[in-house]
């Protein structure tokens, strides 16, 4: 049995269901003391105020979600993705966030390049560098399932956000965000966490199922599909993490449940299956 | 512009529409001189008749689908999987089939065990290397997209393939398809391409449709996705590849077109855009 103490749920579990202040305070009667915010949740009441709701309730941010996102090959619109990535480092501060979370972004409309995609978007992070070294704001490489390589991140596998965080070489401010969810099936996976260590700055927990349906909503409630969670945390923690395990899922299954019930089935959940 | 000379059509393009008999008469009436067989449309017709069907019609088999899927855990699960494989190479050898293609199977029933799976399945080609040796029929390793790892394949990358090709040590027998929809997001593909020399037996061409709504039934024409197939292409033939180009489309879109007009359209983008 876990206690909750390292329990996180991403706001994104319950999206069609609460607000930033609904989930905020609805994670905390259940006992909850750990969250990752969405960014539209968060700019819905504004960056300022959103970050007081949270901070107010005394609630610790695993992450800020979802920078990244610099694929453009033209200049202007390549620039403007940079701020905007620089945008989110400064909310990530105001809200206390361990790290902002940052997935490699899709490729840009109408492009087959995927190899000046990924070039393009390791140039956007050596730009961020500088910019979150300075705000002491992490960034957390967070690779998606291969699956969503095309629309949202030519970031695919932990062996490439090794290999990027490698090139980089800015460990003190560039980390990794490890999803069970997208990140189970890889055959390098575990020597890959390995070579993880002292990267992995979030963990983030779904499951796949069996049947899965949807490309991008219909991840599973740990226990219900074919990760064993009992053998990655193992491999995790065998790095030396000690941070959350933070439930995100994706599911227009459980957005049409009562998010307080589904609260209640990730609390019971962590403690059985995680 | 290419010739018709290295075009192959694979059956399951016009799975919906066409039996055996059907596609070989269909595929030879638009000049195409080659496919590739799925074992059901064979046994449909009985595998001695099938294959007369198809030598009896001047078709080159550039492949026969799928075998592999040996991940059962219990003892006579996994012998009647092994005898299901021995029957596939057999049936391979009756076609006249440049290769038996072996996919990795999914999951056994109820497991979480994915390791365990992967291991059976080596042990599982290890048993059939000699039977496929003595039968002079190439095992040709696909590595599916990892979206249907849960359900269809434990093999999931060509560096896997690559490394279980390593491990096996039977180059003679043991060599890989490689499909562009199920490797194209690949970070280490050009790399691992290379390292396929000499390996590569079948060549499969299918397109990654950036709005694809189905994980499994929803490939694209080629040129109708975002996968960029002249840099492919290549890279396979830098390797020394001088086999077909085998057109693979798992589409319930084509499935209900005109098959007729399916091979038209194939035999176009072969021309243009492959």
């Amino acid at each position: 049995m876990n206690d909750l103490g390292k329990l996180s749920i991403n706001q994104l579990t319950t999206r069609e269901q609460w607000s930033l202040e609904q989930a905020v305070d609805g994670y905390a009667r259940a006992g909850v003391g750990a969250m990752a915010v969405w960014w539209e949740k968060l700019r819905e009441v504004g960056a300022g105020r959103g970050a007081k709701i949270v901070r107010d309730a005394g609630m610790r941010v695993t992450g800020y979600c979802v920078a990244g996102q610099m694929t453009a090959k033209a200049g202007a619109a390549w620039r403007a993705q940079i701020d905007e990535n620089k945008r989110m480092i400064d909310e990530a501060v105001a809200l206390g966030s361990t790290c902002v979370v940052a997935i490699g972004g899709g490729l840009d409309d109408g492009s087959k390049d995927i190899t000046c995609a990924r070039q393009r978007t390791l140039e956007g992070l050596a730009e961020l560098v500088p910019y979150a070294r300075q705000a002491r704001m992490r960034i957390a490489l967070e690779p998606l399932h291969p699956m969503v390589c095309a629309t949202r991140s030519v970031l695919c596998t932990l062996q490439q956000a090794n290999d990027w965080c490698d090139g980089l070489a800015a460990d003190d401010i560039m980390g990794i965000a490890l999803d069970t969810y997208n990140v189970w099936w890889d055959p390098k996976l575990e020597q890959e966490i390995e070579r993880a260590a002292g990267r992995i700055v979030a963990y983030h927990v779904s499951d796949w199922l069996a049947d899965t349906k949807d490309l991008r909503f219909d991840r599973g409630m740990p226990g219900d599909g074919v990760i064993d969670f009992k053998r990655l945390r193992q491999w995790v923690e065998r790095t030396g993490y000690t941070g959350h395990h933070e439930v995100e899922i994706l599911s227009s299954r459980w957005w049409a449940e009562d998010p307080v019930h589904v609260v209640d089935v990730v609390k019971q959940r962590y403690a059985s299956v995680m």
